[in-house]
């Protein structure tokens, strides 16, 4: 299948970072070659940093005239990867073909070696904690444009971003280059939530260009279906919705089958009431017609279909607090019980599962929501929408969930949800996509570094040194955003030279004459010191050689790069 | 005293903030009436919502015309409160003039009422925090413009904001610009930094026209009477620098008395080795020297003159780390037992202090700091630049400090030094001081939530209750930017009318039909059911009636206000 509108998006951002090289090594698959895409930022001494990439081949074209055919799509590479025959699950049928249910019979898939490779675990680590539902690899089989990625908190925090056009706003050229977008900043997953016109095509252009796992909410497309009208939903137009999406390859649903007729009342008293869109659709579904939730009755078939396709469940929380005051409530932890109940259930289907978490929490409370949901749902990969700390900024709502996306990756969510600058006032543009995710992998970098994710702290480490040394072409290069370094950078001394200046504009030439931290490391160079206590034993029995050598090179102080701090 | 250059400085921003107005509350002090400030947001439907405010009587001006003369300053009120007669302390002279010496003494002073007053509290339990080192409220007698603010763990977290020049930027009429923009959206305090030419100048304007304390780090403008060679100072240079600035009014001053000689080796194997200017400066003298830090050596004496004029100690930290690498390492922690040592000193001349912290520091390293400033230094205010969870996002350290601060004052910091977009790349213009501010505003409330202050969360459930109701310029007027959430909420639905609408672009008018959230509410009010379980019981009961209710009423779905969010 291939977008059957004519070519109507005819480019997208294409050309390398700024100080970097896309690359791809060779792995062995069970099938022949697999490649591992990374980004190589080369410095300045000479030394390289490579990093996880996930922009797919857009980062490697150098022009506009290498773009591959976007209605024809990416390459399907997936396609000649290995296909191991379908296992038994507990719920069998004909047998499962899921990451899920291979892992857990003890099969390492080639998306296992990719992840294993991409991640620098060892595969076998990778399989365990698939088969435990720890992770998961939201790979459809649909989707052979795919660069799989691994989802658990045993791994790299990754970070989702939203796009999708609505009734009243954008294209689909607009919506594919936000997808491209989102994935050039570190983008790990893209969810497109289109509620306007041409879903269909929109969601086809964007999978078959998408290198990340794409996610949708079907509901919203099926609600289109009914003309918005969510009484006259039923399961059979749900059902033929999650088919139609599941053939076009989406790797990830978030479903809201926790939303039971009994819970809605106790939304009744809160603040803001119901904020999910998904959990209001079904809550008001529910009301008229005082029944069970379909998603929920259904549930056992709604497993039959993911697991044809290995799609991932990401079980939604459509009670999640959209308010300070509303958060941890009754609402909110009873609809997580039965997502525990429903992880169960789908897992004996051998269907991947994520848990959606919220919203609006206060900071006190945030570590309760992943304690709770890893004791009842089996520590299936949470994946929170932020949450925001507070509610009073909206416009900075990037950097009031940021708080609170940094705190609940800390505390073991395997994946977040990037809030933009434009949350709760409006769609956000390309700036604003650019912001979001950027902003959530400071957060989830900051989380990586608090869990002690191996090799997460090597890249602040060169980061630092190369500021240190001020090496400011590496500094800009091995940050998140390269290009709006430089510009800041260049605001106030724009001149080439300063780049390698061994000053900046905070305190200026005259008053960063040099640094004494040099001059100390130096001198414990210079006579063989290796430990802190040699350098003191050695600075106290040479006090005034020492006193001598520094006033003779001018004194020179080491005057930091800090912006004018104290 | 008032600026002797010819009015350099013609103008600043003036003028309401968007939705509110200025007030001040009439309280009664020991010498006539004090006049406490604060803001009014007028709500839409009647009622408002009153907030703190920092931001002087330039909000109070409705036009230029109306702006006192700049050359004058404000008005010298603080000259009319009363003035207590001096009381003992143990390192005596003759009595001491300062707030903790009088809190000690039982004197509950103007300005210990005026910032009760201001936050809701108890004057009585002001003066015991104060009395205890555990809070201070740093007003210099000789600052009478000042509208005083108390900086402490039991209060309401305070943000800093560092302006000051450089050599290669800036005049001082941006300068005074800064500091009115910084306090008009939320500044508590301001640091002049500066360091290039008419420092002395500089500090005068501000000061004359400064509604908040004015902290200063002495030991720059001592540097620049060396003609910038940290070899060359002395304590008579410094000591000459600290009288002169005292006498201009200067509130609270940082002071590196914790870099000794024998810590400069501990910073020698660092990744980014000494990073603070003044660390810097006195570990260039002691090794230069092969001496003690005369700030070491001479600080009884620099006691005496802080407590002549009630300035604030804030104990600086020279060794705080400069990288995540770094972060408390030895060099870090011995300067901070010395500060321990310090504040006993200080304290016992009658001297208020604080005490500064990093810096640059992983998430989960960060509430070390604060248990260990706590035991160390007898729970003196923390006042803490950042910390930074990461060194990788230079152009977004607003964000990624945003998030340590966020965390440090939920353990218990009194006061954050904001950080800027331009941290380590430049000197902040206007519009980064504006997001620095705003940005820390978000964290300190964060944290104020996260600690229950009592207060904190009306704001909260008043933009909350907006949101919900669609209130859209209610929304906008209580958020921390009024202007910013308004102008993004333009780009896309900008008729005025959308501001009413009761959807927006988010989903657009077709989606958003109404709100289940307000129907259950409507139905549970109508039937006079009070509790989450009389309404569960009433839905059972009643199943039938209210599902035909609901189809009758169209089946009307809120559709939340955020962001296209599953």
């Amino acid at each position: 299948m291939s977008p059957s509108v004519s070519a109507p998006v005819d480019t997208v951002t294409v050309g390398p970072i700024e100080g970097s090289e896309k690359g791809y090594r060779a792995i062995a698959g069970s099938n022949g070659t697999l490649r591992v895409p990374f980004r190589r930022i080369s410095l300045t001494n000479g030394d390289h940093h490579d990093v996880y990439d996930t922009s797919g081949p857009y980062t490697q074209y150098a022009s506009e005239d290498q773009l591959h055919d976007l209605q024809a799509g990416l390459p399907k590479t997936r396609d000649e990867w290995a296909k191991p025959e379908p296992v038994a699950t507990e719920n069998g049928g004909a047998g499962a073909r899921t990451q899920l249910a291979w892992a857990r019979a003890g099969v390492i898939t080639d998306e296992i070696r990719f992840v294993a490779a991409r991640e620098g675990f060892d595969p076998e680590f990778v399989r365990a904690e698939v088969a435990a539902g720890r992770a998961v690899i939201p790979a459809n089989h649909k989707h052979p444009e795919l660069e799989p990625a691994i989802i658990g908190k045993a791994f790299a925090v990754k970070i989702n971003a939203n796009i999708g056009n609505s009734a009243v706003t954008s294209s689909i050229g607009e919506e594919v280059e936000k997808m491209v977008w989102a994935t050039r900043w570190g983008g790990d997953t893209i969810m497109d939530l289109s509620t306007g016109k041409d879903i269909h095509e929109t969601r086809e252009w964007i999978m078959r260009n998408s290198p990340v796992p794409v996610g949708t909410v079907p509901i919203y497309q099926a609600l289109e279906k009914v003309k918005g009208d969510p009484t006259k939903l039923t399961w059979e137009i749900y059902r033929d919705t999650v088919i139609e999406q599941c053939e076009q390859g989406v790797d990830y649903m978030t479903v809201h089958a926790g939303v039971l007729l009994r819970y809605v009342p106790l939304a009744a008293n809160r603040v803001t009431g119901i904020v999910s869109r998904g959990g209001s659709i079904m809550a008001a579904w529910c009301l008229a017609h005082h029944e069970e939730s379909f998603l929920y009755t259904h549930f056992g078939e709604l497993c039959e279909i993911l697991r044809e396709y290995d799609v991932t469940f990401s079980l939604g929380d459509g009670l999640r607090p959209g308010s300070i005051a509303d958060a941890n409530d009754e609402a909110q932890f009873a609809e997580l019980r039965t997502l525990g109940e429903l992880t169960k259930i789908a897992k004996s289907y051998g269907v991947q599962v994520m848990i959606e978490g919220p919203g609006h929490v206060p900071m006190h409370k945030i570590v309760e929501n992943v304690r709770l949901e890893e004791e009842l749902c089996e520590e299936a990969p949470f994946y929170t929408l932020g949450p925001l700390a507070t509610d009073i900024a909206p416009a900075y709502d990037h950097i009031t969930s940021a708080i609170g996306a940094a705190i609940i990756a800390q505390a073991g969510t395997a994946m977040l949800c990037y809030v933009t600058p434009k949350e709760h006032l409006g769609l956000p543009n390309r700036d604003d996509v650019k912001t979001g995710v950027i902003t959530y992998k400071i957060a989830a970098h900051s989380a990586d570094l608090a869990k002690g994710h191996p090799g997460a702290q090597s890249r602040d480490d060169e980061l630092s040194k190369a500021r240190f040394e001020f090496r400011w072409v590496d500094q800009f290069n091995l940050s998140l955003d390269p290009d709006t370094a430089r510009e800041f950078h260049d605001e106030t001394l724009p001149a080439e030279p300063a780049k390698t200046a061994h000053f900046c504009s905070m305190c200026g030439p005259k008053f960063c004459s040099m640094r004494i931290s040099a001059d100390v490391r130096a001198y414990a160079q210079e006579h063989n010191l290796v430990t802190q206590e040699d350098i003191a034993a050695k600075l106290a029995a040479d006090m005034a050689e020492k006193s001598k050598e520094f006033t003779d090179a001018g004194g020179r102080v080491y005057i930091p790069l800090e912006t004018a701090q104290r």
